[in-house]
């Protein structure tokens, strides 16, 4: 069974790939089964088009699924994660680069779905190597796929040189179903990829017309190849996906082809290929076929029967043939030409590897910004703007926008060269993400995916538009930041559709999101300083739209104490204070000044600025106490969100000054009376505190 | 200037049209200065287009916004809010039916965007009357007129009867722009609509090409006329939107006369008509013009350039000779075709009058099982399923569905001629959504305002899919009732990605909205006896995918406390409790078997229930505190969930056992034992509670 050639797009199809095909199938079937849960259906039906494309077509080396010149592969659907497992496990993926262990060994296919195993229900790509991404939620991973794609023209932009343009190319391929197709996030991404022509992506569309609930036919009869052509997308066809690998490859080497657009391919499919009951509905779709079905469909294949995860002689060969040993040439060759590269190129040589390690540049932080003490100050976005400028101009791989809010979020980079990042100009920085900020988070999660730092931007109340996409950060523990803004009732005129009430808090929820509320321009700095060296935290600013002044750090204590999350900024002249006032963002003003007349009466009071509880929480036991000692029981919080969540810091009997309702449409010195938000309010609630 | 004859689709515009056209600009643009604050440009360019829809073709009787069989306008782009309001106000639309006082007088418009004005920034439909639904956030309002679509489609195949169906016939326009095209949200509501052929739907698109950033060729260069055709829509273009309102005339005639498809409108539009130096920039979109290029736009229009809040002779007089006449003569024919309709189906009349009142059908509630104690117990999802086919049987405007989800959440009705809600099959109550989430909660939002009473089903971790549609409801306080099962770690194999941790908190983090996680089968028939005759509230159920035992009730008490929100399920034997175990959900079986062991050693604890914070706190203090007496500080909480919020009842020192990370991909069993949820560890804090 020894291969003696390298297999690829043009070599033909024999009995060899079959067998291999069929090992994606019996795989995934006897997986799903032996874990008594999955979705079989899926991997049976895309086992020729997946094959194919790794077999032939992929340009990826299994012993370093971190090899940056790698083509990317998606599985948006990641129901069907026994694919990806099977592929992975197939092609001998291993766990990291110089590792000699498998990422998927046969044991952990055994151990699908199990607790602690890295074949999860839904591929996550923090716990398993050869994952590029995590899927599940709909439609996520075209999004992914869009910013993998993204990235990659703006590396090839940055990078490149004469001579060099193959050490920076690389394709991007993502596997979707129905349910992706229906979900907007696809179209929002679709349209911008349209926009984009990212000829380096091509969407392979599982047209299985097979749903949860059916047919297709009962909620979806759009012609999706003509909506992706009215994107700009360049669109194929293949008739019989289960069959027809010539067809498959014929099409993929089309898209890879295919010059200034990106390309779809509608793959008619039958879910559950070969499973004589089930194939072609609904019932192939997310449970255990069974094993007398098992049995038939093995039976269909040619299979044995009576085996399980069996993998034929042969089959582990086939793979090597083809991925492995394209692979492991591309990739030697790859390092040669690099280590010229590097010799002759020595800085961009030195910036992408940095950008590969998750490192920052020396002197990154070297122009941030000290903003004096100014009682009037500026709102934390115009801060914000200028300090993401500073970091920006040093840090040559963040880049970013926002969800056509710019002009507001403050987040354009204006230092020379920096540029839109469009089609004709794939190294510019700014980018236009339009209206679309479910496709934004996706797309930005893609983009740090590949290396690139992302930010995006828009007002804080359309976070609710992509928290799936957010909370996905949070899950792979990748670091992408958003840049919120119109942070409160702050909004004034726009009125409650835009006045974010719950935002604050809800986003604090999400585990592993760091959310920072500055109270001042200072803050904001410190906050950069420890947002930039994160590689394992998503984090989200909430900034204001309205001025806040800039607090003397001589009077009161040091930004610095953002990093800790929360700090002593003002503290009771004999160090022992009888009451807290607690504040975040545009609140430590209030809070402030409360202090500054309680202390004039000779009360004992501290102010503490929490703008991050998450990495407050994060401190040790000790240092929290010291800030918020829980002796001390007369407390003050206020932050101008719902109070939800709040009683964690203001204890059984502090009070808490926050939103109880929706807000309203005014101007914001209405609003501040109409709720409550004055230094008089804080200053009462502390009385009445005292007085306890 | 008097009126002889009524406006309508044929009639030929004049220089009086023209003036009414400008009115609706100088009117947008002066509130806009006056505020200081708003969006000028969109109402300045659409004014020609609303204007011929609203004076010619819109079925609408100004002196009653209520009209049931009244046209439905909705302004998708509702930072254009003041369009709306000048033709509310133009039109004298009346403050309800009956009302001889405006909507929006001209005191209000001048008080456009102030504290407890009708003339919010953006327009919300529970302030003002004549705004039909709540707009700001981008593709809602396109996602609320395909609800109301589907409303009408399903009204007039429920009512109609031979030589009675304009009675129930009306047409749903709505407007929108770039930012609503762009966002995923239309994506999804257009695909649907097109799939159900909804010809009673047009959508009118401002095709303007400017948005915040500057130009559309930013990041929006598909073809947006060629996506609606892929869809399955008609589409028309105007060319000249500006000045042609023959040509609007011409399409809008067009799509209230094709059948089988909704229509989209392609407008052509310049942003700011008639702003010398700011039309067709984003300088025209989101800010006052100024005085300068007021008096110039003034003087464009033929305005008399001093004036302001100006309507000149004649404008209200052509309103009243158009919507006026047209919508006085169709509702008077109306309510006297609905009177000999009410005579020869009584009883269907009864049902109208009912639905549209917002009101219950005698007995509604009278098959509401009760479940029998169970040790084994089912899931609340499938108990929930049992209970709304019980309900939905009674109240036939009950209609819904779900996300592609039906047979996991349960929620399919299943009794006698219930069926699918299909182009064909209008009548039909069951919908299917498909995967398409954030547009299911917008489609809602359409239907209920529509009168019927809509359910949406779907897993807990997809309700951040939809959570701007969510919050929009809450804002608006209709009644939409979310179902969402699969409500945390309890899903098991699929993973982190399908775990709900931080959704029942942030649910409940929204202001007005009712989350409910019921314990056992019968608090979810009790909830359901409260959740439908609320009026004012939507409502998201939080549903279990696992079996949970059902409480014998005999033993402990009655589930009719869900109706409080929270109550005693179990009390310490000498009702005065030194401990308190409070659960939601799936985590109330383990305090009561907690309880069961503590009582058995004596320990005097109460078992409290909590479904839902909202109403439990909606109660008043006397209540509260006999369920949770401040004075017994020692505690345990125990919810599936994130701890973020749980202070809140478990004070300062009472134990929280709840999620700090996101869950995994493992069989339910292991899950438990892995994030330490058993009647162990409830027991275990509790005596670590009784030892303080």
């Amino acid at each position: 069974m020894g291969e003696t050639t390298t297999l690829g797009p043009t070599t033909p199809f024999t009995d060899m790939d079959n067998l291999a095909i069929n090992a994606i199938r019996t795989l995934s079937m006897d997986a799903v089964q032996q874990a008594n849960s999955g979705h079989p259906g899926a991997p049976m039906g895309l086992a020729p088009l997946a094959y194919t494309l790794w077999n032939r077509f992929l340009k990826y080396d299994p012993a370093d699924p971190s090899w940056p010149a790698r083509d990317r592969f998606v599985l948006s659907n990641g129901h069907a994660s026994m694919l990806l497992y099977s592929l992975l496990h197939l092609a001998g993926v291993k766990n990291g680069p110089g590792s000699t262990v498998d990422s998927v060994p046969m044991s952990e296919i055994m151990r699908f779905r199990q607790l602690h195993s890295r074949t999860a229900g839904h591929p996550e790509s923090h716990i398993t190597a050869g994952v590029e991404t995590t899927t599940g939620p709909l439609g996520q991973g075209i999004g992914n796929a869009v910013g993998m794609a993204i990235a990659q023209k703006w590396i090839a932009a940055t990078f490149s040189k004469p001579g060099f343009e193959d050490l920076f190319d690389f394709h991007i391929y993502a596997i979707c179903g129905d349910g992706c197709m229906m979900e907007g996030i696809a179209s929002e991404a679709s349209s911008l990829a349209g926009h984009l022509q990212l000829d380096n992506l091509t969407l392979l569309y599982d047209d299985n017309t097979i749903t949860i609930e059916g047919h297709t036919d009962l909620a979806f009869s759009e012609n999706v190849a003509a909506r992706y052509a009215a994107y700009g997308w360049h669109v194929l066809h293949v008739e019989k996906g289960n069959v027809d690998t010539a067809a498959i490859a014929a099409a993929l080497a089309d898209a890879c082809q295919t010059r200034g657009k990106p390309t779809l391919v509608d793959v008619k499919t039958l879910i559950g290929y070969g499973a004589p009951h089930k194939q072609n509905t609904h019932a192939a779709h997310g449970e255990p076929l069974g094993d007398a079905e098992i049995a038939l469909a093995k039976k269909f294949y040619g299979w044995p029967e009576d085996k399980k995860f069996y993998v034929p002689d042969g089959v582990y060969e086939r793979f090597q043939a083809g991925i492995g040993q394209r692979g492991a040439t591309a990739h030697a060759a790859w390092s040669r030409k690099f280590a010229e590269y590097k010799k002759q190129f020595p800085e961009l040589a030195a910036t992408f590897e940095r950008m590969q390690a998750g490192e920052l540049p020396p002197g990154w932080d070297q122009d941030i910004p000290t903003f004096p003490a100014d009682a009037k100050g500026i709102a934390t976005r115009d801060s914000g703007g200028t300090v993401l400028n500073a970091v920006a101009k040093n840090v040559p791989w963040l880049i970013g926008g926002a969800a056509d809010l710019a002009p507001s979020t403050k987040t354009l980079l204006k230092f020379d060269g920096a540029g839109a990042m469009q089609a004709a100009t794939p190294a510019g920085r700014n980018m236009h993400f339009g209206i679309r900020e479910h496709a934004m988070g996706a797309i930005m999660n893609g983009m740090v995916l590949t290396k690139v730092r992302p930010y995006g931007s828009g007002f804080l109340i359309f976070s609710d538009y992509g928290r799936p996409s957010i909370r996905l950060a949070a899950l792979m523990e990748i670091p992408v930041i958003y840049i919120f803004t119109h942070d409160s009732i702050g909004v004034g005129e726009d009125g409650p559709t835009h006045q974010p009430i719950e935002q604050v808090g809800s986003l604090r929820m999400i585990p592993n999101l760091v959310v920072i509320r500055p109270a001042d321009a200072n803050e904001v700095a410190e906050a950069w300083k420890a947002v930039m060296p994160l590689q394992h935290h998503p984090v989200a600013f909430a900034l204001t739209r309205q001025a806040l002044p800039t607090l003397d750090r001589t009077h009161y204590a040091s930004a610095a104490g953002v990093a800790r999350g929360g700090y002593v900024l003002a503290d009771a002249p004999d160090g022992k204070p009888e009451i807290l006032l607690i504040g975040t963002g545009s609140e430590v003003q209030l809070c402030v000044a409360a202090y500054e007349k309680l202390t004039a009466e000779g009360v004992q009071a501290r102010v503490i600025s929490l703008p991050s509880w998450e990495w407050f929480e994060s401190q040790p036991q000790e240092y929290r106490d010291s800030v918020i000692p829980p002796a001390v029981t007369k407390r003050v919080c206020v932050e101008m969100a719902s109070t939800f969540g709040w009683e964690r810091y203001a204890g059984a009997t502090g009070a808490i000054i926050g939103m109880h309702t929706f807000g309203a449409s005014a101007p914001l010195k209405d609003l501040l009376k109409e709720f409550g938000f004055s230094v008089d309010t804080v200053y009462a609630a502390a009385k009445q505190q005292l007085q306890k």
